[in-house]
């Protein structure tokens, strides 16, 4: 004997659909959704309750002669409630074809509150501004708001992105230790105090730069991860107290040439699944540290920004224009740089210009700007005036520029100006509307210096990276004036944020050494400093390289956001707490003593 | 005017192919290889070297003709060379059919070494065992071995296979954070002070728990993240200090069924892929807890063992075995359990076995072996003969023994040996080789008791998991004797290990405070150990549920590893020492002094 089992009793406990799944074609079938009440309206009697999962949104109907509706009547917003009921087709005035379902509604015939909702402290509906502090101790409802939800998800695709397309060029994912040794970044580490071992503390890691070049040591060839990253860092408003992740990957047997054309690919693909129609650079520029320090004033050149700046010293050496033509004739580190600034040609723009230059601490900012006057075109301003016509025109011919157009120039040692020069350039760029903000303009930065003058100690140290290789090795290092010499060191940049770092690594020990001691280190400096990979080098190491991607500011320029914590599940606030979880918290006596820890006597009890 | 690119011009700096790569069919081509010297040898006057890569192996052949001889006979093991040569092939007799490249060798012309190696403190050729200090110190040369470097391979494989799985089902991966608040899993937390608020501390995560809670809260539905947890415990055998990952999955809107049906295909395809051919279970079964420890004596039964033990108390109640009559008259608690031995049938095995008992604190192990007497199957032993044929050929029967069998019998409060019966039924099944190793044999415990009674403390507590949901809900926990109540939490366990544990969660706060007010904790105690989920369950929790699979435990299994430190990369000794980086180590007073904490002076020392 069989008995017909009812709809009811082969149904899911919870749900026959999730609430993006229903369409025209389920008209007649009768369904079970679970979700959240995300809105309620009541239409003269009728309610219409749209309820909400991970997926989607579907409207639920319910009038008197629903036996659902005298529930329905006190559902609220939140509430997780369960909805059996008819998929029905809506009427052509109501059809939402903003969304996929919204050619249909459900006419509920049954109602289960799973879960009630208190009185919301953030509203999840409408994407209304909230004090920061209520949204990240409320964060599980925060985090339901659309714009939220969506770019978690967008984060979460863009790092299986990142995974994918690296495995797909034959790299191994290997995860490194968290609980490490206290590392020479130079950042603060978080410490662990061992339990086990009394007085000593473990680290947690600022980036697997050791590990993973002795991953490399140890004969793996290509490594990936998307690697925690720890820093104890004072509040930073581009940067989350704590934990960041990047993408990190190292390579053997390459050169920097290998480095460069394996992640390129891979970091251009990521951007263009995820750029939303957006143009995305197709073959990045490399640019050398020089060279975009003299274009564009930055070794993060935005070049959405047009703008290119150019060196214009000979036109004022000797010319009418005394204040540049003195310093360029007393110190032959003297330049005059152009920024040339299309379409900015006219004297309120330029004197903009000049206004905002005092405001940033310069004396002012020369201009030229460029007008018809009847057939001809005329250089005007003050700078002009003083170098005449001729030498106004070979500028003019210089720098590509016409009726309307403008350039401003700043002179005096390159070194000292170049970072105030790259901001007029952005300026100007900004002002004059020249950048197209909707596209992703990706390029590298090549040859860093190895080595930078610290004018404060009269010494020379480390530019970037010590675990660099200096371009001609061990010989530059014993015959080159050390400030000339480059590193393998890269970074890629995306509209003006270096998304990416990396470098062929000085595998060679003597050549490490010697680096060292150019910046007055010892041998037994680089021992202490780098015990295991020092070690590493002396038993067969071989050539690698790699880099490190910023996975934090990478979703942030494809989602467009403007602050981390848009982008970060939970993240702390800019003091260091975690609202939600009530962190950093008091620990007990006994905590401490297990730990063979005391907590110094706070200052002002004393 | 073009110039011919000669060979070399257009090569890789390092190399044309990996050391794995050529065939026969590249006989005749020039090639660049690098890598590491695996094995040199000397057969008169010709040198084979064998190079090796992340890849595999080539074999080098240099002969005085040679324009490469002479460097060839300086280098040593483990020095990184490049080799630039011709492709030939082996003659018949050399071919070795075990290595892909085994058809070639490689005539070298030039060789570059590109790092020596000092002499090795460990040995990379040849799989000798070298003492665990040595070859963590040294762990990059340790890792070059092959059966290490396979083991690592395969783990980083088993975790992508994971994540492809998951994946494929509909889960997005998110990652949790790791400087957090003290979690109430019960192990102890590492802490880690915080610099920006003194006195106060961070603690990493136990297992991300509250946060996968969390992240259904806020509407997410499928999570699941390849998560490193991290618990300060006392060096265990069988967890490695410090950190260790586990594949933790949580679901909205299921039941137990769910999770249960997502996960197996999941977790039995990992292991398919990767079971190297052996068998795995295809529909895992669900087993009662109370089942298991009856059948098994164990809530993680190795299945492979065939032996299921039985009750057989009405075959001794009023049997002339007086100790067991008498203690079942005694006590209505008392059970006599068979564990049936087939091919056990032996007076020496049985002694065997009842001396081992002897050897585990047990008076002995009571026995009965059944031997073909002419014609007549004849139960032996001094059981037998104290409760005659009759009831001997009954429990014969039961059990489905026969000639050449055996069964041992324990008597008396199973909860009290339970865990005894298990450990014969493991030994039974061992000693007389009834376990086929080769296979993987998986199952699902379910129904676990939700509260447990605490002999010593004379109350009952939470069995595992207070998150759990009690079957029946908080009518039965208002109703039911706590003892009896059942949880909806499950484990799946591979051979004897459990490698997956999970529930369906209490997303109720009030049946929640229910159950911890049967514990003895006030609702104020739930709010302060669960303070984010007891909030968040107070705005429209969904039912949701999950687990966690350990992921170490599940690649030992695949690899066939004993020992955790043969399948991580960089793990820490027993003792928590990272004896490659030196962790964990002294800190300077200084970074006390920032983070606003002092050391306890040792205690010898005062």
């Amino acid at each position: 004997m069989s008995i017909p089992l009812s709809e009811a009793l082969i149904m899911h406990r919870y749900r026959s659909h999730t609430c993006a799944a229903l369409r025209k074609s389920d008209v007649g079938s009768t369904v079970r959704l679970s979700g959240w009440v995300h809105r309620v309206r009541d239409h003269g009697g009728i309610l219409f309750i749209d309820i909400r999962d991970h997926y989607g949104l579907t409207q639920i109907v319910a009038n008197p002669d629903s036996p659902a509706f005298k529930l329905a009547e006190t559902v609220r917003g939140e509430w997780v409630i369960r909805v059996d009921g008819e998929v029905k087709a809506r009427t052509d005035d109501t059809i939402n074809p903003n969304m996929p379902t919204g050619e249909i509604e459900v006419f509920a015939r049954e109602i289960e509150v799973l879960s009630a909702a208190k009185e919301l402290p953030l509203p999840v509906f409408g994407e209304l501004d909230y004090p920061e502090d209520i949204r990240l101790k409320y964060r599980f409802l925060d985090l339901r708001r659309d714009s939220l939800h969506k770019n978690i998800m967008s984060r979460t695709k863009i790092i299986a992105a990142m995974r994918h397309r690296m495995t797909d060029v034959g790299f191994t994912e290997f995860s490194t230790p968290i609980l490490t040794a206290s590392s020479p970044e130079g950042a603060r580490d978080f410490l662990v105090p061992s339990r086990i071992h009394p007085g000593k503390f473990y680290a947690l890691p600022q980036a697997p730069q050791q590990y993973k070049q002795l991953i490399m040591m140890s004969g793996f060839d290509r490594y990936f991860q998307i690697a925690p990253c720890f820093r104890d860092e004072d509040p930073r408003a581009d940067r989350l107290p704590g934990e960041f992740y990047q993408l990190d990957i190292e390579m053997s047997f390459v050169e920097q040439n290998d480095v460069l054309s394996t992640m390129e690919p891979v970091l251009r693909g990521v951007f263009e699944e995820f750029a939303d129609g957006k143009p995305v650079t197709h073959e990045f520029p490399r640019i050398t540290y020089d060279d975009a320090m003299r274009k564009y004033g930055s070794d993060k050149p935005d070049l959405r920004n047009p703008i290119e700046m150019q060196a214009v010293t000979e036109h004022f050496a000797g010319s009418g224009f005394k204040v540049f033509a003195n310093m360029i004739a007393n110190d032959p580190k003297v330049e005059v740089w152009a920024i040339p600034a299309k379409t900015g040609g006219s004297r309120a723009f330029c004197d903009r210009m000049n206004s905002w230059a005092q405001s940033e601490g310069q004396p002012g900012l020369g201009y030229i700007f460029w007008r018809k006057e009847g057939d001809n075109l005329e250089g005007a301003g003050p700078l002009a005036k003083n170098i005449g016509p001729e030498r106004t025109e070979a500028l003019r011919m210089q720098l590509g520029l016409g009726d309307g157009d403008a350039a401003f120039f700043v002179a005096g040692d390159p070194k000292k100006f170049v970072s105030f020069a790259g901001a007029a350039r952005t300026r100007a760029g900004e002002e004059l509307n020249l950048i197209d903000r909707d596209q992703f303009k990706l390029c590298w930065i090549v040859d860093f210096p190895f080595f930078e003058w610290l004018e404060d100690e009269k010494k020379i140290d480390f530019a970037h990276n010590p675990f660099s290789m200096p371009q001609g090795g061990i010989d530059a290092l014993e015959n080159q004036d050390p400030l000339t010499i480059k590193a393998f060191q890269y970074d890629m940049v995306c509209n003006g944020f270096e998304i990416a770092s990396g470098g062929i690594r000085n595998h060679l020990p003597e050549t490490m050494v010697k680096a060292f001691e150019a910046v007055g280190h010892s041998r037994e400096a680089v021992e202490e400093r780098f015990g295991a990979l020092y070690r590493a080098f002396q038993y067969g190491a071989p050539p690698h390289g790699g880099m490190a991607a910023g996975i934090d500011r990478i979703v942030m320029l494809l989602v467009g956001a403007k602050n981390l914590r848009e982008i970060t599940m939970f993240p702390m606030n800019q003091q260091a707490n975690d609202l939600l979880m009530n962190a950093p918290s008091d620990v007990s006596q006994a905590q401490l003593r297990d730990l063979n820890i005391r907590l110094n006597p706070v200052k002002k009890e004393l």
